[in-house]
């Protein structure tokens, strides 16, 4: 692959420029280790502006990282997450939490999303000592299909959760597209809601590698810290990390990296729909993903041109991604391309 | 604490020009995530160039999630890794192995190495079901204590460790250091003295944040990725963990860094015999750090100075730990500052 | 409840006097503890008469230790075993696999068997380190349903895991039962149709307490030993758990508990078929479990008259369970009260 | 190994005849299964007469189980349990703890016992991340030497674990011995002086096998049924388990087995210290255990007559167990070969 811009992933973007640079001013002499810097304590401080008071934020390496430290520190061993079976928790972690322990209940998607009525059956087996227990919901906001929990199904979520005892955590690897494409600030969607933890993805949004374990509800993180070192996510040299998330949070490059992110989805979407309608799009545009659907002899001849994941052989569908450094250019470029390859 | 250099340890110093240089360069355009780029194939590249053509590695964020994923790949849940009290992964790493199902068995240090003689009493309990059953030596190399294995040493550990069927794990956060002092090249002190995986430390001579895994041994290697991915430890953006290694290893910029800070402890040494015999040292300084016994006034008096770690306040002992971007002048004037505290 | 013959569950019946017998002859004076005895080593002769001179055999005290160190000891943390959603492991063990860092992957049942098509999309993740990998497929047999694999169906499950590199698991907690309605031999139902592992139900099946883990494959059972010690599955004096097994494989004791308990089962079936045609009945009778659909109100009078368990609250379904002392007597009682009640 | 008494174990002895008697007399019809028996609850209540209003017991198969199920469910995974480097749950259950992720910190013992001020310098980890944090103290009593813990020396150890924030935990396989050898009710020894939890012995001391873990503070014990039922530990026909303890724990034959055992203990040493002075017996024979030292190769004569363990080949020492059915006539007889062998 050559060293353009493709529509496979934002995990194959860059730096934002901003961010290198605060990661250029940071490199300043010595500064404690272990996250006791000042700039560690900004991000702190930011968490807490962008998600409220309550806010406890840990900085951790990655969104896998994140996942699992949350999630581990919350369950015991005999509990569980309910989760889609299209999360990255269940599908693309490797097993990441049910290696440390920690049980998920997968329960069908609806593009993407979780549907309350399949938790019911689990819900009674509360109290019964033959079952693993339910204790928390994990859902994915944006999700993996590039879908969105609206405010209210996000609230219907946590009064559900309320109601069963249940934790209410987020993966948030697209917490920010979802914040832009759904007009609302951070703590709208999380802290105001009902989320009680979420896993905050900067990595995606523009970062070289940085994330962070978001304790929304207070006394929840009591402990903590053990768990972060434990499963080796607490870096020596933080401050590299916080000033990433710092030059993120600082201003609103957060909100402009996942605007423009979302936007040129958006722009897909339509020239697709426009210029090349035997193409066939799978699921609601709301974040920064494409699914499409189109023949395997079109998919054949187009990965010859650009690289970018097939989301299912079965069905012939291709997953394109848009990104913080996504060009219209490109995009015009690619649907150009598409119609011939027809 | 200010800005300034220090002597409390080498995770508290900063990113070397060359590697941010390197890090800069590596942010064009888009790459493959999760290691399928260019710059990952060249650092694995450059560990089979330092380490022998056998040498497969893996990138991790940091050394505990090196030593982590290393040992939990070999290890059974019924089998143990020895290593010493004083052990990093026994006394620093919040119980990760443990947390994972990974047995430790700490026998006692002599001078932070470990001392076979200890190992005798528990190799006699392999084959019997009712004992942990032994399968792994892992030791520090330059140690904690900041001493040094010798090759013949090395080499003794490492054919107790074949008569026994162990495998032979080095925590090698340290190991550019333990190479400079004893003036050989790193297959030398891992491969040729028959170390089977290294947990490789760039974290802590000059980069922002990269080690990585070493299977030195063919076929050790088997099925790691998933072990590596499943603790959390496969950067999704590689290329920039990748791009520190390979500006550490492409030149001599390793072994730079590691001398220098060797040839800052060994000053501090020798000024302190010379220009402040009521101080004692406690261990024989051979890498990069030097235990000082000294009266608990004193060490609170240099506290108000500078930032250093008080290792036992039972015997009024500081550790102090130079780093590649230690200077001469500050180890002048804290020996000076230190001369006029008693 | 009162001390009569129920229609809950085999785990309510007593001792089979022969079984008792046997125990109250084994205590005689001391043996050797942990399995090195002539009880033990005359139950795994057996087991080799029973499935094969290949077959190893592990005595445990109860049906989830068994399940839990035989797929313990064949999975490592990112592999999982595939089963259906109402698999014992998956639904009655409280989590016990997953605690112990062992995945699974449940699909769909069809009258709680497992559909082969189902495991199809999990099979394309082999190879692909994001994800979980399938390593293993667990079946119960007979089913918690009380339906039964044929042998044919058996032979395809054991070529699909061949093919995809799987090892194939049973939950024989009612493998006898099984063996006896489908009129053939252990081996014949397990080692012959490429059975891997099998958990052997005794308890169920007129004993006290015991069953056992079997290694039908060779090589398969090398450093068990320690699985078994380290799950607290090794019983000290074990004698008396292996004089259980040898009183009921000695003879034929097995397949008359087993014949009987289904033979009851039938019986009920028939009497609901003939006299209480308003009730529905759910799967094929084929073991000693029926299911039973019948009004709300009805399920009520019968709880007051005997204890059994409702399956399901929301189908209004009763799960009807025969052993090795079930009367026809009490079918005959339970059906007539049964027919007053509507 | 012929059917006779040794003096290997007390795990080598039989059932005792009132024991037997309970297990026959509980094999009457059906009963409900895991626990929710009249047996089971009498237990319950018997375990409370001896412990305390306080006790909450619960019912497993056997001492490892009992220790990994108690432990567990109090320790998170970044807590550790002090104990003995010969304490059994670090050198005898094959690394049961570790495998589920519980730490131990093992510190050297005296004569079997723990040393408070062996554990000071961990105590100062408390509440560093860096470190696994101590959060409990297991003791053996009577302990794997035979050894005992004076009211005194547990009272200290309480005040201990109470002032640092760490749970007291007693392994007592062998409670009994110790309650008869300090000659005062169980609850004096345990609730009384300050034990969170204790693994109650019922198998050595005349059953077939049950033991029970045992929650001496209120509290304690919430959401352990599913701990319990996910280690495997919880039994099915639990009634017969039950049944032994209440045969046990109803009359006094909890306290003349260990007493009856404690003396033939008593009696080996005395003939050894009068009949066979050139052997020496290594700790106080307190409890049920002797330790002698014998040159090697009247050792191996006496081997050829009888079956038991030696400790330790390197300091020629044989362990000698009594148990509830070793007799006069058989010590007389050993010490009488035993001289003969000289």
């Amino acid at each position: 692959m050559k060293s353009i811009i493709s529509l496979a992933s934002d995990n194959f973007s860059g730096i934002h420029p901003e961010v290198l640079s605060a990661i250029e001013k940071a490199n300043r002499g010595h500064s404690m280790a272990y996250g006791d810097d000042p700039w560690t304590q900004r991000a702190q401080e930011l968490f807490k502006h962008h998600f409220g008071p309550s806010c406890e934020a840990f900085i951790v390496f990655n969104g896998t990282g994140a996942n699992v430290c949350g999630l581990r520190h919350v369950l015991s061993t005999w509990q569980a997450a309910f989760c889609t079976n299209t999360a990255h928790i269940w599908t693309d972690e490797c097993g990441a939490l049910q290696a440390v322990g920690c049980s998920l209940i997968p329960v069908p998607a609806k593009e993407g999303k979780l549907d309350l009525k399949t938790l019911q059956p689990f819900i009674e087996y509360q109290g019964n000592l033959h079952h693993i227990q339910p204790a928390a919901i994990s859902i994915t906001q944006s999700t993996e299909m590039g879908t969105l929990y609206s405010l209210d199904e996000m609230k219907k979520i946590a009064q559900f959760a309320r109601k069963h005892n249940l934790l209410f955590h987020v993966d948030g690897a697209r917490i920010s597209n979802a914040a832009a494409a759904l007009k609302v600030p951070l703590k709208t969607l999380s802290t105001d809601v009902g989320v009680d933890i979420l896993s905050y993805g900067g990595t995606k949004n523009g970062l070289m590698g940085a994330d962070a374990i978001l304790f929304l509800r207070p006394g929840l993180s009591k402990n903590f810290q053990y768990v972060w070192k434990q499963h080796s996510q607490l870096a020596s040299k933080m401050r590299f990390l916080s000033a990433q998330l710092v030059a993120l949070l600082e201003g609103d490059l957060w909100l402009k990296n996942a605007s423009h992110s979302n936007a040129m989805a958006k722009l897909l979407e339509e020239k697709l729909r426009r210029e090349v309608p035997q193409t066939k799009i799978l699921f609601p545009v709301e974040a920064n993903s494409v699914f499409v659907q189109m023949p395997a002899t079109v998919l054949k001849k187009m990965q010859e041109k650009t690289f970018f994941w097939i989301w299912s052989e079965e069905t012939s569908t291709a997953r394109f991604m848009t990104t913080w450094d996504t060009n219209p250019e490109l995009i015009q470029q690619f649907v150009s391309d598409l119609k011939k390859s027809f």
